[in-house]
């Protein structure tokens, strides 16, 4: 199936299904261009991919850095697909907005409030990702450092919680989908490959998304998961990820209707 | 839309989606019998309904006991429609055999090891409920109590678990349902009433558990919900029931396409 | 330091630090018989150990039963130390009614509303252990399905809920016991063992609740540990248990002061 | 009790115990030095007060900012307490640098890793607190983003949990101690004040950390709780913090005898 180009009022309308995808880290520019084709090729307009990653240990692989948003810059020249990539910290906060269409906040930086108050002075979508530990409230209460400084560009992202639960790497709470559309004027996806941790378990919870309700899902997908450099185990590639969108697309398609 | 009479084989043949719903707790003839009724007329065959209430307060309603059951008696006389209720122990087990077609257990008694033997020992299907504090591991190991004194008819009903989150009464772990089909051979069922807490959560995590792949839901439904006994916020009207059960169904169409 | 016998009343009078020890389970005669005799020497008068054990896996050692019993009613007769042992069901209630001087609901049982209003009707000391799912309001509510009944000689045991934490087996709600202690009229034991996972976590955990205000605690104790058929990895041996044993008597001997 | 001053080299030497204390937020000259002159009083010669507050609602009180950090440094030369405060982001990091003796990074930037980079590069100690969603390797992993850049001076705070338990604020990880206390060679403090999120539950939770072997406490003080523009309900008045503090010491004067 082929969709039209999607552009990023398509994704605040609300009006039809976003899919944002691509590498969780950038790693080389063979590995983002072939992406960004592929994306295209689906009609997947929205790429993913981190330059700075926040790594648990000081030890893991921190990303390429501004190299990397120049491989993203590329990609973008040459597809025209918009690019979503990860901001840390203030002080790398100016690079990535001349790159990024959207920002993202991580999980670890949901209430890193400093950095929510500096995002929300730009003129730039933000995509916020709900901190594992944090409640929907909370979550709530940081996208409001966010449209405090007048910046409504916002996308929520429900992406798995901390439970006691070992089966999944995290509990992707479900019910946040319809809860937060109650609260808050804002899209809300779902990223269904941090809770998965297993590329097996993406496709269901991708499913299950559209089933509460979400406006659009941030998959991680990869040319080649084995050799990815970070979270080998839960990245699609580009054969398990057509097969997800066009079901995803299938399903939205009956939902639509209701 | 209307469909077969399914029968309890067809649980277990996974081939069918199914339906059991009913009210939480037996409170009156009229009461049941109206719910059976509505019931058959959408072609649903499985009620559930508690005559044996396990209340976290020795203060609360606990349920008509038998009285109870020969009022579920009484609709399955009427309308032909199977009976799912709770066995909350050994005492009680003979009685409640006596007139349910699927003995429920419920979630607190999910490592009740005593009752799980016990209910191993019958020729008689046994839906059981996590435990809302337990893993899936241990959800495992409780059906092999089960199947270890040789009954196989199990069905698995992912309900929700305790978490940090408290927007919702329980947070459903939607992904126990792929990786619960991994791991055993039973239909895996969810219960979407007691996470969500309130009626309007119910629809959109039942739509999210059909598209992780559930063979099946249980679902509260009560003819009058605020004046119900128990659980009165989260227990859905005929009315919302039968939209709920109408989209349920048309997703399930799409995805047994793929 | 040798202290005077201590009797089941100076459980409730709440006076004396109590201490409860012994093996997770009952495994063989001259085991518990060389526990009991220790545990005397130093002044410690109630043995817990287990002849019905609700393990999670049908497959692992599921205790003597009736013989393991009979082992512990011979250690008591030959030392007149008093038995603590755990209750699973109606079934074996009136059995283990006859040899324990305490009975014990272990965790899983905590919201068993059944077996709770049993032992509720006896007049007979009740130790109910904390469900590892269950919030303190639970805990409170289930120890009055006992007291409902009359009988008023409940001992309350914290020992560990699940979180997401994995560094121990259950995380210790050290502030269980305050809040306990604010809303119940009854004895607040701590069973560090549990949520230890592993002995050398037992004795900073045991004085750590002593911190808290317990009024006792329950430890496991086992002549050879590395040999033990179950929680070999958080059972102390008998020169470990004396050195806690001292210490927590200093330590409580200084706060009694306060 | 009186003590002798203590000084920043005892709290790394890990041979005294040792008390933090003080205002959640700076909010005025008389509320600082007030409670500096009792700290210094009782020989408490380290004082917290936030100047930059992280709050989860951006409607909350945010602190007095630099206006801040000069009242604590009135205090400081005044009476020659030590002042520990915390540091939010790198835009601030260098003004807090001017005026903290210990610089503190809260709970909510544990895995802020460009802000723990920056302050691993400074000569001045750091104070981390243990995210509340994050698991204790987690939080030897924060350390060790301060480590890599040289920065020993490392203070280890745990400070509570989230869990379902719902009776206290956080759950405080008691255990987290000892088992910090094998991981890392720093000093392993209690933050007893917002896991209690109550008064009374302060003192009964820092005598249990002092059971299980903290290094030191860090303990919210006011002079007037009730008025406190945040946490009022957890801070302590002097007089409870005397009380709590002479307990303290008793008990750490007989556990140092083990």
């Amino acid at each position: 199936m082929m969709m039209p180009d999607l552009t990023i009022e398509d994704i605040f309308s609300r009006e039809k299904f976003i899919f944002i995808a691509g590498p969780c880290a950038v790693e080389s520019e063979e590995q983002v261009l072939d992406t960004a084709r592929f994306l295209k090729s689906l009609g997947v307009n929205f790429m993913r991919g981190g330059a700075y990653k926040p790594r648990t240990s000081p030890r893991s692989f921190q990303g390429l850095k501004e190299e990397g948003l120049k491989i993203l810059a590329k990609a973008k020249d040459e597809t025209g697909i918009n690019i979503i990539t990860e901001v840390m910290d203030s002080d790398n906060l100016s690079t990535v907005t001349k790159y990024a269409d959207i920002l993202q906040i991580g999980s670890r930086n949901c209430q890193n409030f400093s950095l929510l108050r500096r995002v929300g002075e730009l003129n730039k979508p933000v995509l916020i990702k709900r901190g594992f530990g944090n409640t929907v409230d909370e979550f709530v209460q940081a996208s409001e450092y966010i449209s405090n400084g007048g910046n409504n560009q916002i996308i929520m992202v429900e992406r798995g919680i901390r439970t006691f639960e070992s089966s999944t790497r995290f509990t992707l709470d479900i019910s946040a989908v319809p809860v937060l559309k109650e609260r808050v004027p804002y899209p809300i996806f779902v990223d269904p490959s941090h809770p998965a941790g297993l590329a097996r378990y993406v496709e269901p919870l991708s499913l299950a998304s559209v089933g509460a309700g979400a406006d659009g899902l941030m998959i991680e997908v990869h040319p080649d998961p084995q050799n990815a450099l970070s979270d080998s185990k839960q990245q699609l590639n580009f054969e398990q990820f057509r097969l997800l969108f066009d079901r995803v697309n299938a399903l939205r398609d009956t939902i639509s209707k209701f």
